[in-house]
């Protein structure tokens, strides 16, 4: 299975209305950063959860589901608010309190277990097995990864071309779609916290493979492996593939707050933080596109 | 004195390249938000300060000068800076060492003196008259006007036409410069704080009056009088003039956090919080504008 700039143009038609297009800022001459964190529910995962609702036509009785503590949860619910549909957001026992009252003030219903994510991730899917709702995967679904494509697609037409486009990898549905919707028309870097390398370490061994997590990012980009569609999608593409120190993510962070009052998670700064370290570094007069793909931060820890 | 649309689009040229471009964001439908906190040093400031340094043609060694401890004093740092000039910014004793020191960052010369604004603005009119520098006013100045002037090109360049502009007033730069751009091309509703009432105590008085500054937008709305430039510029316009409550401000600038992610400081929230509280209701159809006109505020705040 594999996603093509085709699903990606489908799924544009078929979220506009749904998700914001947001905007882009050329900070400098040649550098363009994408606001993805001022989408619907502060990051992309809207798109890819509109997407995956609205293609599905008609939702039975009890609506979609979905298991994440974080910004694909906060995702669901409101897109399950906004089409007027049940949601079930499944995380683990450990997921702070904020959390979850964040998703219960979206309407979603809230159910904790597990100690860890792929547990809460296997009582989601039982659940979904008996009631037969939706299930909206924070990564590996086509439907998904078209959905998060879009981003993409606006990239090249807000700036009127790039030469590349720098993206944070966590499951890796964002980079795929990116990818499937810029169909060689610009070079994708994918940018992964050290402590989080979940494609580089599949580019390495040839298919996925877990890897340890943690650091800054983990919160948004912690999957423990790389999707299988992403991975054939990236790996097909020859997507290139760099990592970041957790210093970097958040001198980054930092600085875009200072120099452009964008406010971004950790994960939402890893791409930047690729720039500003030195790690990818463009070539003379090379148009580049940073996408800010979050904002769910506590805006205290901005300075 | 007047400023025509013909003025601003000679500002808008030779801002180009120097001012950002700052990016719309259509938050719901028939509602846009003018990012103009992404703008150089956090506010629109730095679009007048640039206009007005470079219709001066060639500076000379003193520079430029300009007495503001907040958005103004920033832009004019921001703007030396970048043309490479040198930059005094008059202070007031009691400014706070966070705003002097951030001044000084940009490489500004600082003077603290007086007790209040307007002893700091003597100080610094009695300097240039020595020195020669190039006075940038925070407002009052056909080059600063016409400078602010081009967030209202902008918005009808990027919104296709609008119906409504909403706008927060100090001394009255930005308003009077949109008023001139949109050259009737749209409404323009001018909002202040009820605690900082200029524009609209000057409308009912048939021109400038001192009024009682405090509230919570003090600090970046903080004129005791409308600019006179501003005032003629405003009134001829039949620009509608709105006051809003502090609480609604405040309000209002936790809802774009909550809701959009978008930073703004309590100055840059007046103008939604007009329409947030009611004072302005939009007729069913009518496009509307907001300007949030800076983000340079403690990120702490925002929740």
């Amino acid at each position: 299975m594999s996603v093509s700039v085709g699903d990606v143009r489908e799924a544009a038609g078929r979220i506009t209305g749904y998700a914001r297009r947001t905007p882009v800022l050329e900070v400098s001459s040649g550098l363009v950063l994408k606001l993805e964190g001022l989408q619907h529910s502060g990051s992309f995962k809207a798109r890819g959860g509109f997407n995956r609702a609205l293609a599905a036509g008609e939702l039975v009785e009890a609506g979609v589901i979905a298991a994440s503590g974080g910004n694909h949860g906060l995702a669901v619910a409101y897109v399950a608010r906004t089409l007027g549909v049940r949601a079930e957001i499944f995380v683990p026992e450990v997921s702070s309190p904020v959390k979850v009252a964040g998703l219960r003030a979206l309407g979603a219903h809230v159910t904790q277990t597990g100690s860890i994510y792929a547990e809460a991730y296997e009582a989601s899917a039982k659940r979904a097995a008996k009631t037969g709702a939706l299930v909206i995967h924070a990564y590996d679904q086509a439907e998904v990864i078209a959905g998060q494509g879009t981003v993409g697609l606006e990239v090249l037409e807000q700036t009127g071309g790039v030469d590349t486009i720098l993206v944070a990898v966590g499951g890796g549905g964002l980079v795929a779609g990116i990818t499937a919707a810029v169909d060689g028309r610009a070079h994708v870097v994918a940018v992964e916290p050290e402590r989080i390398p979940t494609l580089n370490r599949a580019l390495e061994a040839g298919g996925p493979v877990r890897v340890e997590v943690s650091g800054v990012g983990a919160d948004a980009l912690g999957a423990s492996q790389i999707g299988a569609i992403a991975y054939d999608i990236t790996a097909a593409a020859g997507v290139q593939s760099v990592l970041v120190s957790d210093d970097a993510i958040v001198e980054a962070r930092q600085e875009m707050w200072r120099s452009y009052r964008i406010a971004a998670e950790h994960a939402g700064a890893a791409a930047f933080a690729a720039l500003r370290s030195g790690v990818y570094t463009p070539a003379p007069g090379e148009r580049v596109a940073v996408v800010v793909c979050g904002a769910n931060t506590d805006p205290a820890t901005l300075v």
